[in-house]
């Protein structure tokens, strides 16, 4: 059996150096996946995960993170929550319960200074610049878009044993109201994990991916025999000339998806949307999915691209 | 074009017979589904429900709540909020919105306040009571269930220009952990809804029914022909033996659904799941479904069924 992972994003490019380096050992699926997200959360560079994530309207750094097992299909997140240092290792320890796998809000704080989980104030000083000078400028409530570039890192992997593992985690839409949840921390629209299938996750904009329930969506055709590249453009694409056909004018939207034979693929309805594969045969690799409204390709980054991406 | 309404439990039946109503002099669906679904919100008699709701764990009535607009995909859910009388109303608001259609705990407080929703202390002497009664008997957090015979108030609506909604509300599982969020308020879970194919609604377990997205499943089952009371028997089923086979064991489970032609069905892993159905041609009627663990079947309630019926 291979293992495999992949990956929302360039920013999760060190992380999934670190995860890959976890299955070449033969250390189980989850231990990989967290190790990854990790990676991201404590990186201040990725302005829109964990430590210096994006505010919301009123200047504080509000998370959202969630973990799903393939193997049985436990799952565990956390929502809405401040002061949490790595909420995904919250999000999987909630995946191991039967019952309260979902918790938002100062319930999943008190949970999480329950159980020793380290807390720390989010904000750095460039996040809230960043707010200030939003709030100077002034936003369209209604129109607030994914962070070009970087957004919500979603992380897929499966083990030399078969078990796939799926971890997501973002601090959600700059100026976002107060207690907003997005797709990110929803099973079936931000993540979905069957390891006797595939897993699938979105990054975007949660509010139109979850109208689709996106993730699940290509999990499913997947289970119905479709490849991971066709999935991911079937479920996504489908999806938007629906949201159009009915009169929405719907935001970002990006998937990756990745089988139980370590198969994978990428779809976007952005110009472009790097994200990250590792397979036993082939180092961590950036790939790009890209599409100009006509046509959808995905290529794998050259060194012109690496150097002129301005993104994360 | 027919009118048509279902929604889960027996204590849904006053709630429908006035929806229906309004179907019934033109109104458009989500004025009738509301309606319907405030009703349950107001009566302290239905115990899992708003008003005189049951207590999470340290005695607070913490609910959940969404509405799905049919035509246009959209969506609003409130998320572990307090003091809220009538979470159905502040979901609906927020699915009027693009962006920020969720919202958790005190940013959903927020929210209703600034917007003049009603607050209200949710809390019962009787509900407190029955609080009281269960600390002092003990409970496994691990094994809490959903109510007997009530539980999550799930409504979707047909109206006569072809419209659907689907509005659920809840106070969730009885003694869950503060900030705990079932299934009802996440989307392809405890609801969805297509005007141009049909919508499902979940009640039981939330934990249970997440992993399986049943109400997003059930919608596609329709959407690809399959008729409500199939599509709703093979998507709780196959779920049910799905954990099984993965080692768990589900709590209840119990769904329902109506297509675009206000056809139905309802399904249940539970001895018996009561529903209520009204058609342009046929009076808001009791059905039960019933599971013996070899046969599942639905009947039409009785007098004597009614007579004996213990749950709300």
């Amino acid at each position: 059996m291979k293992y495999g992972m992949i990956a929302t994003w360039k920013m999760a490019y060190e992380g999934v150096v670190e995860g890959s380096e976890k299955l070449r050992n033969g250390k189980e699926v989850s231990e990989a996946v967290i190790c990854a997200i990790e990676s991201v959360e404590n990186n201040p560079a990725y302005r829109s995960v964990g430590f210096g994530g994006l505010p919301n309207r009123v200047g504080e750094v509000e998370l959202d993170a969630a973990y799903m097992d393939g193997e049985r299909l436990c799952f565990g997140a956390v929502m809405a929550v401040k002061n949490i240092k790595n909420p995904i290792r919250v999000a999987r320890h909630l995946s191991g319960y039967q019952r309260n796998n979902i918790l938002a809000g100062g319930g999943a704080e008190s949970f999480a200074a329950t159980h020793g989980y380290e807390s720390a104030n989010m904000l750095t000083h460039e996040s809230q610049q960043r707010w200030e000078k939003k709030i100077g400028e002034g936003y369209i409530p209604e129109e607030i878009e994914a962070y070009g570039g970087h957004d919500t890192v979603c992380i897929i992997g499966l083990d030399d044993q078969g078990r796939m593992g799926n971890g997501v985690s973002t601090s959600g839409l700059f100026m976002k109201h107060p207690g907003r949840v997005g797709d990110s921390p929803v099973i079936g629209s931000g993540f979905y994990c069957d390891s006797r299938v595939g897993a699938a996750s979105a990054t975007g904009v949660g509010e139109d991916i979850m109208k689709g329930c996106l993730s699940f969506r290509i999990v499913s055709l997947i289970k119905a025999g479709g490849d991971c590249q066709g999935a991911c453009e079937k479920a996504l694409f489908d999806h938007e000339a629906d949201l159009k056909a009915r009169g929405s004018k719907p935001g970002s939207m990006s998937v990756i998806a990745m089988d139980k034979n370590g198969n994978f693929g990428g779809a976007t309805t952005q110009k472009e949307f790097p994200f990250v594969v590792s397979r036993e045969e082939m180092e961590p690799t950036i790939f790009v999915a890209q599409n100009d409204g006509k046509v959808h390709r995905v290529i794998k980054a050259t060194q012109d691209w690496k150097d002129n991406y301005l993104g994360d």
